[in-house]
């Protein structure tokens, strides 16, 4: 059994779960930081360890590439290769393909494209993922989708959705890693009726665990919020949901009230290495002479290692003096952030107060749902 | 007290010693590692701490420039300010006034000099290196010296001698901090009496330690191996040696032997971010391909956390993928390696056998003395 999944308590319509796999146990909602090339940039997997980091996200089309599945597979799977213990989900390489590479021509058979790193001409297939991810080892595969740009025309939209549930079986009858669990990917875009017609075809298939892919790619927080609710809805009740790609703090808050089990995103570590802090008031510019000789920590009440050891002056010399090691300790604090975000959120679930938690970060962030 | 120094073995020159600071204990001989702009570059303090680092040296022309030794002061002095709890060296900024600074001019009172940074017009005094260095809080402090080329003019030498003594003196009469010891630099290039001269000199003033600078500094290793021996006798037997500035792994080999006890180089984290590794067997490049499948760590023997847990091909396909990890780790394992090197030599000194430890180590990297 690749997968297990139980839900401990609900609020409304968000969702208090564990996941357990391979690699161990996963308490949800759950951010996973993103460890792109094997690594989760700057970071060491015992400082992700020592923030309480759950899972890591590693890149299926980046690490196909550079060193190759080939050769992770040889040096034991992607877990040893890159020391990380805990559980790890790779995506499909769709996205990236979508968005890095050169010369793309998709047909129901392949995407064909260029490698954004040496130009090499290349293709991925349904098969082709999967086998890639079952070379990785992780704990969670992706399948293959075809993710078009939020605004694509009604047409292409439709084609995009039958295309992805096409690629969708053909990964599940390629899939054979008991130890790995698959995970389907709903397509649709704003359209509330698409999203709800190819996750009614997903479900038949019976995957472990579902993904709403195709949000977080242009359209405004607004959109956004107001298909994730529906669209969620449409997925099985006793089983994972994952947003793929969102987000900042306010659209994970607003996704766990609409039912969502998982995040991953870029934004912590790449602020990190932008001087910008995440904090509970909101982001910090660390950069900014305002912190020259500020001796207080990020965020007074955070336990992460950079705010119990370290002022904001601290970090800005670093950040001036172009030290590897702001970048690495802003890195940290912001995976940290998000970390600490999500265990409030459970608690809150758990409690039945995820409502009045929900809206008190978004007043405080002046977000609007 | 701001310094003891007990003397526990000897093996010929060679020395095993004790440093009580106001910070901690030190055993000597032993590898500083440079902490420039009050960061180790790439490594946080607690991956210092893992592999043994006992002492963090500051760079004061850097501090004083950004962000300012009075800031530091302010923020409760550079050990709070950058989190290392155990012992701090920092040296008189001296030595970067000679090689970064632009525009510098001489005199007895002061080196005046315009930023490397911001071009600014700055001066350096004995009074401010040592006030400087007293608002820094370091355990151990340096006297301004003047630097010269090893291949100065006899007279430009002897000049520079002087005047590295007189600044000595006022070093000495302006220092005030109780818990900080201030050491005297002994200089005089290649020339050996010129070297007694100023030891002598720089004895009758009985500073709690002694430093050769001027070394590391164009000469070849055999020039320096002549000279260090002459001028390391010249000094205090019981007094703590410094040899600043050097450097590869053989020349504190040699230097051991000669009688020196501390050392700091930045050779270990340069390296790293270059993505060569210093091992027993020499140097390993780690972009080259031959490492692309190769499983094994960098050192097979080495308790670092890099070689406990990582293979070359990972330290390879990161620093392919110009992930900052990878100079993070290999930096790691080098200033291990210099920590080591010096653990086995205080064995070595020990047990009586420091002759046959340096000649196995000097044949097997090829090195002469």
């Amino acid at each position: 059994m690749a997968l297990q999944f139980e839900l401990l308590a609900s609020d409304g319509a968000a969702r208090r779960g564990r996941l357990t796999l391979a690699h161990g146990t996963v308490e949800t909602p759950v951010f996973m930081a993103v460890g792109t090339q094997a690594t989760v940039k700057g970071l060491t997997v015992d400082q992700l360890e020592s923030i309480g980091t759950q899972v890591v996200l590693g890149n299926t089309y980046h690490l196909a590439l550079r060193p190759g599945d080939g050769l992770i597979a040889e040096m034991g799977g992607l877990h040893r290769f890159m020391n990380w213990k805990r559980p790890i989900l790779t995506d499909s390489g769709g996205y990236q393909v979508f968005s890095l590479a050169a010369n793309l021509k998709i047909d129901d058979r392949a995407a064909v494209f260029r490698s954004h790193i040496d130009g090499n001409l290349l293709e991925l297939t349904p098969e082709k993922a999967v086998q890639i991810q079952e070379n990785l080892g992780s704990d969670i595969a992706m399948c293959l989708d075809e993710c078009p740009p939020h605004d694509a025309e009604p047409q292409v939209m439709r084609q995009a959705v039958e295309r992805t549930i096409r690629w969708a079986e053909r990964c599940k009858q390629a899939h054979r890693r008991p130890d790995q669990a698959l995970f389907a990917i709903v397509q649709g875009g704003l359209d509330v009726e698409l999203r709800a017609e190819c996750a009614a075809q997903l479900k038949a298939f019976d995957f472990p665990g579902y993904a709403l892919g195709g949000f977080s790619v242009g359209e405004t927080a607004t959109q956004m919020a107001a298909a994730l609710g529906p669209a969620a809805a449409e997925l099985p009740t006793h089983k994972p949901r994952y947003l793929m790609g969102v987000g900042r703090p306010e659209d994970l808050i607003v996704a766990v009230g609409r039912g969502i089990d998982m995040f991953d995103c870029v934004m912590p570590t790449r602020h990190g290495r932008n001087a910008m802090a995440l904090t509970a008031d909101g982001t910090l510019k660390l950069r900014n002479a305002v912190f020259k000789r500020d001796s207080a920590p990020l965020e007074s009440d955070c336990p992460c290692p950079t705010c119990r050891n370290y002022s904001r002056a601290y970090l800005h010399h670093l950040f001036l003096a172009q030290e590897m090691l702001g970048p690495t300790l802003l890195s940290l604090h912001n995976v940290a952030y998000y970390n600490r975000l999500m265990a409030q959120a459970r608690g809150a679930i758990e409690q039945g107060r995820y409502g009045a938690f929900s809206a008190a970060c978004l007043a405080r962030w002046g977000a609007t749902t």
